[in-house]
């Protein structure tokens, strides 16, 4: 009778954890709050993967583009590529001391924080450009998988890989799951972001799409072949120069695009102009507890980073863009190892 | 009896019918003779896909490309992407009359053939650029589509888009077939090329690269947005250029390179270099019966295009590179619409 008691337990458990795991099976978004937002994801992936309807996209022409910074991970207070290139002035000023005294590197440098959050945007491009060229790709792909591998966010104290966004990862799989090629479309370097993106968002290196230098094809002394990092810049990928860079380097008109601020605004417009059914979204930062909250569309401080103002939801609503809350269409925020998008145990970079 | 006869005969002919596609099933490249060429071709893709070798490559990282003119579709006399460019100065013209009197624009509408075959490589340049801007891209799809569908080869009477080479696709189908992601690698625009890769090779837009040149986002009077081709060169996918648009647009190495000429050379150079098993190979125009022959490394008449000269037939011995004899080592040279790579009965553009 034991047995049979034990028998009947046990088939009731697996029962229910068989109708758990259906019910997870059936929610492609578990992470997403049961608001428009989701509805409207699902709606559109709907529309446009059942044969026979009139907004139907044949598998093969399916595109889908993510801006990175502050759409797929944090992009607050600073951009990770940023810290990179900072921490990498130490580098380049041993290699040539006489930058030492030279500005803006001598203010990275001095490690003033104050003075560091001052500098003006040339000065950073200056800085982009003088710390990812020089090398051979070979190089750079080599230092930067290291850094990231070592470097932490002071707040969250985990690797910046390990800061994707859980909601985000899902949407992400859900549409490799319905046939759409996944692509980031970001402002930051494409040869940093291709160092990590498969492992971290299970994108391959090219189907990243990103600010992008050009590159020099030379020899060595045995006739080996190499390729150098030039400070030449061939695509700046903001702005309009996300649509340009669209064009170049697919060749197709996304189907969905996910930005988070004025730098996506074209990408966005592109997208939605095309014909048949066609998804713009675009995430508010407004989640000061469990990420961050910033932009003045809601009356936030501005930042240098992901300024997501009035007239972007002024034209996110007349273009019939989507808008996701952080803080009200997210259950979690931050996608853990465990749910890394490779299936392997850990995100970090391999 | 009679209806037992033709069912008898039926079964015979599709047991028959098995027979031969099983055959065929077995081969992946049927229209290659049993060369060495086809040899290196096969031992190669077995030695990167087989589980445990020490050679092994994990699918997401097989990647494949391929030159075009000379090395998938014919590029002699004249690359066809000239041709449409040269039918294009008439349209250019009507638009703008005062070009009608400028060269080289003069000689083109002139229709003299020896004079055009004189112009110089910066007036074809000239007449690219001018023939390949100044339109959205839109627009230019769908006038390049217009053209392909009518233009004909004068030799062979045949669309462009059927004079690709049988053996080739073979390889296109059986790379795919174990993993590879599949590219061209083009001196050709790359806009152009776009327009037929998929229906003609099965190769989507995204996975073509070619010499490229800008595009400007702006809005029309109703605020809807569109991309303009600009008159400024972006990538020159020939020579170095072909190893740093590989780079800039895929941003891995390619396991195999398939080449004709001294355009080619850097690609084939920069994939041979990699670590593991890598193959370039490189096809020699030798068959003047059923395509052309030239190139100076067999003492034949040197041309605009597709040079193939001592230097680099030396160069793929030494760095061994496999070279392709189109003579010796194919039976068929083109495919024919029965053997479109997507299936459909024919390969012209949709």
């Amino acid at each position: 009778m034991k047995t049979r008691f034990l028998n009947t337990l046990l088939s009731t458990f697996l029962a229910l954890a068989s109708l758990q795991v259906t019910a997870a099976g059936n929610d492609p978004l578990p992470s997403w709050n049961d608001t428009a937002s989701k509805k409207a994801i699902v709606a559109f992936v709907e529309r446009v993967t059942q044969q026979g309807s009139p907004d139907f996209v044949p598998a093969a022409e399916r595109i889908a583009t993510f801006d990175q910074d502050g759409t797929l991970w944090v992009e607050h207070p600073i951009y990770t590529q940023v810290l990179y290139c900072f921490d990498r002035v130490g580098v380049l000023t041993k290699e040539k001391p006489e930058l030492k005294e030279q500005e803006p590197f001598k203010t990275v440098l001095s490690g003033d924080r104050e003075a560091i959050s001052k500098l003006s945007k040339e000065d950073l491009e200056k800085i982009l450009m003088a710390t990812l060229s020089g090398m051979s790709v070979d190089q750079f792909q080599a230092e930067a998988k290291k850094w990231l591998a070592s470097a932490k966010d002071p707040r969250w104290k985990r690797p910046y890989t390990e800061l994707t966004y859980q909601p985000m990862q899902e949407v992400l799989r859900y549409l490799r799951a319905n046939g759409f090629k996944t692509y980031i479309v970001t402002g930051g370097g494409q040869d940093f972001v291709r160092v990590y993106s498969e492992a971290t968002y299970g994108i391959p290196p090219e189907q990243v799409v990103g600010t992008a230098e050009g590159t020099k094809y030379g020899y060595d002394k045995d006739g080996k072949p190499f390729l150098t990092k030039e400070p030449k810049l061939l695509l700046n990928d903001n702005d309009a120069g996300k649509p340009e860079g669209i064009h170049l380097m697919i060749g197709r008109r996304p189907n969905v695009a996910f930005g988070n601020s004025t730098g996506d605004r074209q990408m966005l417009e592109w997208t939605k102009a095309g014909g048949g059914a066609r998804l713009s979204l675009i995430l508010l930062h407004d989640d000061a507890k469990r990420e961050y909250a910033y932009g003045p569309a809601q009356g936030l401080p501005d930042t240098k980073v992901g300024t997501f103002t009035q007239a972007l939801y002024d034209e996110a609503s007349s273009r019939g863009w989507t808008v996701v809350s952080m803080k009200d269409d997210w259950k979690t925020i931050f996608a853990t190892p465990f749910l890394a998008p490779t299936g392997r145990e850990t995100n970090q970079v391999k």
